[in-house]
This record gives structure tokens, sequence and C-alpha cells, in this order.
């Protein structure tokens, strides 16, 4: 029996020869600006005192809805740092946005997962991508790599495929401003107990789901040469702005479904009840979904699992029975064909068909992101191999023992209810330089990885 | 003695010649894009009922200070529909301006006196300008006229003037929304009596006088080849934040003066009066002011002349002799060399020195006023003859007598306290394509016009 290091090998040989032969991949809908800012304690501190420092504090007991002042700009950071707590606003007020722009920042990076995942597939594997940028600034084309990425313009009402550097439009900048201490940040009497972050979203398009006109009318002709789509970013969706962009993300669906196009959704924690529910209405029309435990948890609410969803969050590492038993029901509920479970130190993959492509698609993905972890940023495909360095996640042994013992798998493969169960141990690396973005790359490659083994 | 007619057909001659040999002018501050909407009455209904009528209603009868939802900017467009009376009020919500956005334009104009006087003085007069634009997007710089209008960038480190169509920053879009309405505009019961506007300013830089790194960092440099300078946008700042602006103004007035660069401000009416008394204190280092009788009045209200302020506003035609001793009230308080006062009608002009270049500097501007009010757009001087076929107002016989008899003014020119007074009757155009930017056209020609005079 082969072990997992040899799995390993085989399985990132393999995806370097297929996964180039992807010929076209269409990536929704979610793209923006990350400029993070290294808070510095005693420009902060001037900050607070300036805004009126009794304000502030009030707004770091107690964090406001969304942003309209500079105080509760500057108390919601103070409500991260107190706590060691991520939490992320939206910045209403075009002022207080005036102030974030002026006060700056230290580094820009690629946020939203489409565009992530384009500079992965398109940046990174030279796999042909299509992104959705609700608005394309300069700023924002800057963020992405070179290869083959491209968006579409309409150029007297034909569609054509440009990369990025070269849209000339005048659009808006869509910035999530990223406010990150370490830990033991002192801000006056207050020490932040752990590392964070507080993002305040300055986007009024990613945030309503905003979808370019290209994507609208002339959908068909954009997906002309695709073969598999990774849609993301309902996430942001409230039960007052969701039913015209549900709208057309349902069209698309049709368009992509009537073609064949396998299309995968990137789950993302969704707070809006509503909106997860009318996710779950419309997962039928998807191919594949991935997410975590807390994300597979809250789908078990809405279905009234809530023993279930309990189960999920209680035990570490996630117990896979009770994965497993989710999964099944969610695509018994929805007719999903594929679902990728990715938790920390394993994967888990529910599929409608067979095949140890499935499996080896996972490996190819978390070594993908062990590599990201390990490097901060990877550069190609075959710098991938330099993660089967890192050690095997020993702890998953006894997530594996239970799967054997409940499910009979051999090599990480079994069956259940007639769907195959893929499960694989991931490469845990001890100090990662960048956590950022590595759902995504879990996620996209292991999709277009499987895609990639059946061509 | 010359009749008005032929003093008019004098000074554009000399116009025509001597402006063209103005080698530098410097506009600040005041550009942004002024994007005009038709209102239709369909349309805005069924906005209005899906915004919540109820509300919209309330905000139509009491304005609110500022627009923080799509209710309120609705409550307010129909406020200015219902009385036919112009109103302005400052955007602050994102969401809001996004909606703004995608409800979208008929037409774009240049909007600012800078941006304004720039397209005049550059794009028509062929008189090279340096132009303060707080954010150059590229719809703001296709508004610009061709002709020798400059920006001026750093690059590393030093001062470069190019057009700003050739300036490839990643800024943003200052707009201001004007929503139009023609007189007997009906809305649900609503009927408007006369045509007017409303204005939805989506614009942090204007509105709090952001001044360009440029003109802070490198005035001196951007200044090398000035002769005059034309300032504005004093108007928007509010007792909150007039206080960092005025203090890059006062340094770049300082730069001006010491290199004896004469500079005239165009005053705008200042509602906040903590910021019309610090214009006051500043006057003294401009060398000269262009205002009509609103802006006169509301500035003899912070000098303590409240029955002249009153007696500015009674009559129509404005009372010269009020208006004369306003300006030597003004004059004296503040040393400023210059007043040039215009109103609908008549133009007068208080100045330290004589000559009658000044009186003819007023016929040119006249002139160039009466084309642009009958052509709508004037495309270059010579064309400014056209105007010279627009009868003289003869109502302003009867000021030119009480001026006569006050001052002895003969051919348009008297003295009063040492100081000369120069009078126009103007050309009135009964039916004007457009009022848009005429006080910028007056007062940038008339400065420009006479220092022209002096070449």
């Amino acid at each position: 029996m082969p072990t997992w290091e040899e799995l390993y090998k085989n399985a990132i040989e393999k995806a370097i020869k297929s996964v180039p032969k992807v010929k076209g991949v269409l990536l929704g809908y979610n793209t923006n600006i990350d400029a993070i800012k290294y808070l510095d304690s005693k420009d902060l501190e001037e900050r607070i005192i300036k805004a009126g420092k009794e304000e502030v504090i009030k707004y770091s007991e107690e964090l406001p809805d969304k942003i309209n002042t500079v105080s509760q700009l500057l108390g919601s950071i103070l409500w991260s740092i107190r706590r060691g707590k991520a939490a992320e606003l939206f910045v209403e007020s075009c002022p207080v946005r005036f102030y974030m722009k002026r006060w700056g920042w230290n580094e820009l990076r690629m946020g939203g997962q489409a565009g992530i995942m384009a500079n992965l597939l398109g940046g990174v594997y030279g796999v042909p991508v299509i992104v959705h940028v609700p608005q394309l600034s300069r700023l924002q084309a800057n963020l992405f790599l070179d290869g083959p990425i491209y968006v579409p313009t309409l150029e007297n009402g034909e569609v054509k495929l440009i990369h990025p550097k070269e849209f000339s439009g005048d659009e808006e900048n869509c910035i999530h401003y990223i406010y990150e201490f370490p830990r033991g940040f002192r801000v006056f009497e207050f020490e932040a107990p752990r590392e964070n972050r507080f993002i305040g979203s300055a986007d009024d398009y990613n945030t309503t789901l905003f979808i370019r006109e290209e994507f609208r009318e002339s959908f068909s002709e954009v997906i002309k040469n695709v073969q598999l789509a990774i849609l993301s970013g309902l996430q942001a969706l409230t039960k007052e702005n969701y039913k015209e962009p549900f709208e057309i993300v349902k069209s698309n669906l049709e368009v992509l479904n009537e073609r064949e196009i396998p299309v995968h959704l990137e789950f993302a924690f969704t707070p809006d009840e509503k909106v997860r529910e009318e996710i779950l209405n419309v997962l039928g029309m998807f191919y594949s979904v991935g997410l975590n435990e807390v994300e597979l948890a809250s789908i078990m609410e809405i279905l009234g699992e809530k023993k279930l969803a309990k189960e999920l969050l209680a035990h570490d590492p996630v117990d896979p029975i009770a994965v497993t038993e989710a999964m099944l029901k969610l695509a018994k509920k929805t007719g999903v064909k594929r679902i990728h479970f990715h938790t920390y130190g394993y994967y888990l993959a529910l599929t409608e068909y067979k095949g140890e492509h499935v499996r080896d698609a996972l490996l190819f993905a978390a070594l993908a992101a062990a590599a990201k972890a390990m490097k901060g940023n990877i550069t190609s495909l075959e710098e991938i191999r330099e993660a089967t360095s890192v050690p095997v996640n020993e702890k998953a042994t006894q997530v594996e023992e239970k799967l054997r013992a409940e499910y009979g798998i051999k090599e990480g493969i079994g069956e259940v209810e007639g769907y195959q169960i893929a499960f694989i141990p991931t490469k845990i690396v001890a100090k990662p330089k960048s956590t950022v973005g590595i759902g995504d790359t879990i996620s996209s490659s292991a999709f277009i990885g499987e895609f990639s083994f059946t061509l």
C-alpha cells in the first residue's frame, strides 16, 4: 500500500503535466484591493485624541453596525486590538473613506476570491482565466500578475479579452483597508492579547455583488472558450439587496449549465440567513461546492440540523463522520455532485462519481496550500514540489482510522450510500509566512486539478 | 464723445491683439465634473415609490443638512421641484453616490471655477494656464479642451507640466450631480413653478479644499513662468475644516506676492460666516477680487454694515452708489487694489490705480459673457466680436446718470476718495442659450484683459 508521501509525489507529478492542459476558467465575482496598514501605536493614539478619545473608547466597547464617523472607525480598530479578534465593517461615509485613503497603507495586495484565484490559476499555473472585476481601476489592475489573465471588454458591441493592465476604463477603487497589529500591540492602557486585524471595507461594488455589463449582456459570448467556472462573492449580500444580483447569477448559471460547463461555488461564511437559504436553493445549479466546518455548520443550521451543526464545531480535529453525514444531507438535498470539505489538518471530498483522481486533486491542492504557506507566494507549478518536504499531519491518522472503521476507506477512498468519499491528511507548515488566500488556493487547485486529470 | 458701441468695438479689437500676449496664468483650486441629468417624471415617480414615498415627501418639506439615504436625495430633488428653487447638498453616503452613479447623467460638463476658467483662458483665448485639479480622473481630464492647459506632475522630484489628458494617475471622480427640471415639471401632485436644479455633490475634495501635493511641496517651481493667478473655491469651507487649507492658501499667496504676481480672488457666496471672516482677513494678500451684489452684501454683513448690506439688495438695478460705498469700505479695510463688481446689467471696478484700460477690460469681459450667453460656448477670441451686435442694456442709463451726478464720471470713468471708479453698461442677451460659468467668464476675462492691455 503506497504511503501518503508516495501518493503526494505521484499527485504533484500528474498535476504538473495535466493542469496546463486546462484551456479556460471563468472566475466571478468578487475582486478588490486589500490595502494593509501596519498600525503604529503613537500615530493611532494621536488620531484617537484628535477624533475624541471618549467617543472612540465607546465604540471599542461595542462595535457599530457600519462606519459613518472617524471615531467609529478608530473605535472599531480599538475593539479588535482590545480582544485580539478580527472584525470587518462596511464604511458607508465618503469623508471617512477620504480620511482612510489619506491615512494610507504600507502594502497593497490582491483581494477577493475571484482576483486571488485569477493570479494563482492564470499567473502561476498558466491556465487561461477570464475574471470578473467589478471596478478595474489602475490600482486594481496593477495587482494582477502577468500571464493569461483576461477581462472582457465591449468594443462596438463585440467582446474582446484583454489583460487587466491594458484596460483603460476610468473606474473606482474597491479598497478593503486591513489594519494589522501584532500580539502585545499597545494603545493607551490597552494591549492586544493576540495578533489580528480589523477590516474597513470602502467598497460599494463587492458588498452589493455588482455584476458588470459584460457579464450581464454578453455572458454567452464571454464564456465561448471556457471549460470550467468558479463563482464566489455571494456571502456579502443581505436580505435587503440580494434579489437583483441573484437573478443575474441564476441567469449566468443557466447559460453555464446549458453548455455543460462544471461550476464550483466557493462558499464563504454568510452572515445573513435569508441569503444562506437562497444560496442553498441554487446549489443544485452548481456542479461543486467548497467549504470548511464553520460554513458547513452554518448550512446545517438552515437545514434544521442543529445537533449536527453543533457536532461539526465540537471536536478538534473536526469529527469526519459528522462531516460526511452533513455532506450526504447537503448532496441529497441539493443534488450538487461534488462537495470539497477542507479543515486544518485534512480534506474530504464527497462525489457522485468515482475515481482516484478526486483524491489526487486533493493532494495537489494540499501541496499548493503548503507551498504558499511556506513561501508566502508561489510563482510556478513546479515550485509546489518543494512542499513535498513538509511533514504529513500526524494528527490526521485518528481521522483516517475513524473513516476506515465507518466506511472502510482504503488509500483514502471509500463508498457511502452510493457516493465516493475521498480523504487526505494535509501537510502542516509550522510557521506559515502567510495564510492569506489559502482557502482559495485549496479549492481552486483541487477543482482545476481534478478536471485536468480527466483530460 | 464716443458711444458705448464704439467703446465696445475698440475694446474687443484691443483685446484680440493683447490677450494672446499673456504668457502664464495660475488657476486654483476648485475643478470638478458637472453631471447633468434631465429629470423624467415617470422615472422619478417610480424611484420615489421604490424608496418609500412618505419619507421622500417628508424631506421635500424640509431639506436635510446633508444626504445619507436615497429618500433624502429624492426628497431634496422634490424640495427644489416644488419651489422652483435651486439647492445644493453634500452627499456623504457612498451607497447613495453609487445609486446616483448608476442613475447616470445625460451630459457631462466642466465644473468648478478653476476648471471653467482653464478652458476659457487656455482652450479659447490660447493663454497658457496651469490649473489645480484636486482629482484628475480620465472623466475629468476629458472635459478639458485642447490648447495650452497644463497640470503639474512630479517626476522624480521634478515638476513637469503636461496637458490633463496626458495625466495617467488613478484618481477619483469629483462629481456634482445636477438634476435639472423645466417650468411645469410634474411629479405626483407637485408642479415646478419655475425651471431650476438640485445639485448633489459627491465630492470629498473640493468641499474640503483639498490641495494637491504639487501645489504644497513644489509651488515655487510650479509658478516659475506665471504672470497672473486667479484663486477660488474657498467658499466651500466650514468652520470645522477651513484651518488646514487656509494655511496652504496663505503660503501660496506669500510666494505669489514675493514674486509680485497679481492674484485675483473669485469670490462666491460663502455660507459659513467664520470662513467669510477669514477670507476678509487674507483679502489684503490679493491684488484683486470679483463679486456680485449678493456676495458684496454678505461681506458688508461681516463688516457690521447691516444697513448698507440691505441697500445692496433693495433695488433693481442695484444702486451703484451703495455698491461704490461698499467697495470703498472693502478696499480701505483690506488694502485690496482692485474690486470688480458685476451684476445683471452693469459692471463697476474700483481701483487704486488709474487708466481707461480698466474700463476697456470690463467691456471686453461683457462682450465675452454676451457671446457665451448667445452661443452657449465660444471657441475663439475673434468669435467674441459677434456679440457687438447684441444691444447695450438701456436700463443702465439711469445707473450711469446716478454715477455721473455723484462722481462726475465721463465715458465711464470717474474718481472717488483717491480711487478710480469705472462703469460700463453690459450687453443683454434676451434668450441666453446657457448661463453656466458666466460669472467666471466675466471675472477672468476682465482680469486677464486689463493686465494684457499693460503689456
